[in-house]
């Protein structure tokens, strides 16, 4: 028994399997990479462009080359991009070295301690590529009205942080995430701050549409046992989710609400 | 990938590839029972005694016809006494049924609001049934001395609760039940408590060696299909825990410890 | 014993002797208002300019009469603003009727149902507002970046949102409360989402400069009772953090660190 | 406006108007024990018997010198002991150095790790020293079965920790206090795990009828203004909980309950 069939994810009229979305930092090598990958199930991998070579560089080890584009949807990303200017062309450039891919992950960060992001050139950004033909997925604060306003503006996914890139603290704020998948007609990613199994499988059954995480798995002590951790975990708490969950209260008997309580 | 072949389960000296056992009331009939029990993989089932025909009642539809002892082991509950003379007695009831079988679970409880152990009987009936020849699992609340106490008497696993029987509120006390799992030498099972999968997930990254539930499987909307989910959250957290998951920090860089926080 | 007599909350240059500031919306009458107020010792109570009379109704009930600027700091505010225009005309407004009152608390909201601040428009309205001279204390999300900017853009002092306006639901993102508190040159006071004395307590645990609430205390069953509360648990927080509270750990003993626990 | 002067806390027939109950250890000498408790405003304070000269060794420093039992209520404690005998003992004692003194608290203790109680030791210490004539308040774990036993055999008040001694962790387990709470008739206390001034006040908020901590006070850097957070915390926790706090609800909206959320 599974989730139906049909529950398949579906970004920029393209239907996935797999709602765990991975990134390719970190990692020992390419085959721990590749092992990785594939242990978790993914479809979509993402790849900072301004880090990994796909293309850029002749001569040296190209990523494509263990995770060929055949076989996953490659997403490149604007990791380390700090203003709108830089996050655009980076994205330009993915697209040439892509043959005119149009699928790309926007980041722009406000700090380099943080790597929050920088909601106003977020926004600014998005507008520009988006008007540029991109199909943009967006990384960006877990502001309701942000959210709503950048998937207003044509972005294809909405990807708010659960806690710090890169903490591991899992998911900070459950009602502005809430707020934000009632309200959204995109895909709703969590990008960011997912630490283990649990908190992966959490985001699905409040909701999420996917879950989008690179440190939690490379940087486990066992990247792909853990790739394989987060892969069911995700099924878990979608198939949940699809479930329908008994309701929470204070015991088994039938009048037990929690409402009221002073916590 | 997955977690490695001998990662199994020991209980009474039984090997048991999964680490999720299931109860069997609740449900619609023995059909749904049976579908649920087969989607989540569970291979112990735990029947109250004093709810549910295992032979007792003649002529009455028995569940051992749908989860044939040659395919499940069967976990005879006490569910339902309150005191040390009845629980005692319905040990021996399931044992004449079951044909000397000698491993039950064990559980007196305090009131019927809260289904609460009482736990000074517990211990009690513990040592009677041990004493009798009795494999004893043993329901208890998470108290660390009590639970090593039943470990030292001889029961084969402790099963402290998460929160109370069927409330679906997940587990309340993280330190206590990490206490009681560093100091075990037999299995720590979560009992009771659990309402999704995540909560499942979470009690295997404390490092629980597994988790028995009921009204999380058969009050959902779905219950075939959260069985599903939980037998992947229980695989997923049991994974994790192997993996070893990240370090939580603030930050992605490497000096952002969370030791000292306000909070 | 109390804290330091030095230890005042300084605002646009004033030194306030409590951090509780609050609203005045809400309640039954204006005799209400004001005996709650008194209670809560605050200093500075803030007035939504498009829903009190504070002189712009002659032959009203003005609200200046029972809490006259002589023995209070009238904090003008712009809820109910839902764009930049609107806010800095209503902040004129207050300037005018009060004077000359350069003092304001600006809010720009995003929607109806959740009052999420809109992020953009509030940093283009306190800019422009910081340029006609007001002194712009302003609600905001808890992004740390947006925090940042609005201080260096001249804001007096920074106003994160805990939780929604009127949510009653306590502190959401600790992290992100306690990295902005961290970068602060100006002070940042909680506004919106306290529902009761701990929330509040907590936040100035946090390192908070102050709290502003006025629902928790407007539909508290007793209201005068809930101010009286507020004020020691404003000032028992306050307390807490410059007492220095003991380490949290595992048990008494001396090496039982958090770090590294699963959770 | 504070709580109704007729808010007294009643213990063993006598009425208290300070809910902060305070511990003696742990202090640099007796001067600082002496103001940390004054700043406390606690009139009930408690003395390990075992450790503590209350006159046992005659020609030392008595710290009923600088606490003296005209002011305040000494409550002997057994800390240190780990049986049943040593604890009736210790009882004994302090009553012949008190001159009859009746009133004590108890604890027998599960092992020096964790210093968890030992919950059949306690019941039976209990049951002794109630039949001896003794007025006993009773360190217990949250076990709301065992709470209300100890109130049913004829303890004073119970004493409930709210996460391991010395920890400071704040309370682990809400959902059992409330449930020990609603079912007693003796003072609930909650005994041990407060670590800054907001645990206190939840657990005051929750409806215990007093909080008795050492550590969080004793352990600050500076304990006299912690002492002084702390009295002001559990004022506000009590004036919170008589005044009733607003209902948590997602927005200020009329209808937004949180019951049926997936967390």
């Amino acid at each position: 028994m599974s989730a139906p069939e049909s529950d398949a994810l579906l970004i920029a009229g393209k239907a996935y399997s797999s709602r765990l979305l991975v990134g390719t930092g970190k990692y020992k090598d390419h085959d721990e990479t590749r092992r990785a990958i594939v242990a978790s199930g993914a479809q979509i991998v993402t790849v900072a462009v301004r880090r990994v070579n796909i293309g850029q560089t002749a001569g040296e080890p190209n990523l494509l080359d263990v995770l060929p584009p055949e076989q996953f949807t490659i997403l490149p990303n604007t990791a380390g991009c700090y203003n709108v200017k830089d996050a655009v062309r980076t994205c330009q450039l993915a697209r040439e070295l892509l043959d005119g891919h149009k699928l790309v992950k926007l980041e722009v960060l406000g700090d380099a301690q943080t790597l929050y992001p920088d909601v106003p050139a977020t926004l600014a950004a998005a507008e520009t590529l988006v008007k540029d033909g991109f199909e943009v997925m967006v990384y960006t604060s877990d502001d309701p009205i942000v959210c709503k306003r950048l998937e207003e503006m044509g972005c294809v996914a909405v990807m708010p942080l659960a806690a710090p890139i890169g903490s591991g603290l899992g998911i900070q704020n459950k009602y502005n995430l809430l707020t934000i998948i009632e309200n959204a007609k995109v895909p709703i990613i969590v990008d960011a701050g997912v630490g283990t199994a649990s908190d992966a499988a959490i985001a699905m059954e409040l909701g999420c549409d996917g879950v989008l995480m690179n440190t939690a798995i490379a940087e486990a002590k066992n990247p792909v046992l853990m790739a394989s951790a987060m892969r069911k975990a995700i099924e878990a708490g979608r198939e949940a989710r699809l479930a329908g969950r008994m309701p929470r209260r204070r015991y088994a008997s039938a009048s037990s609400p929690l409402e009221g309580l002073p916590f």
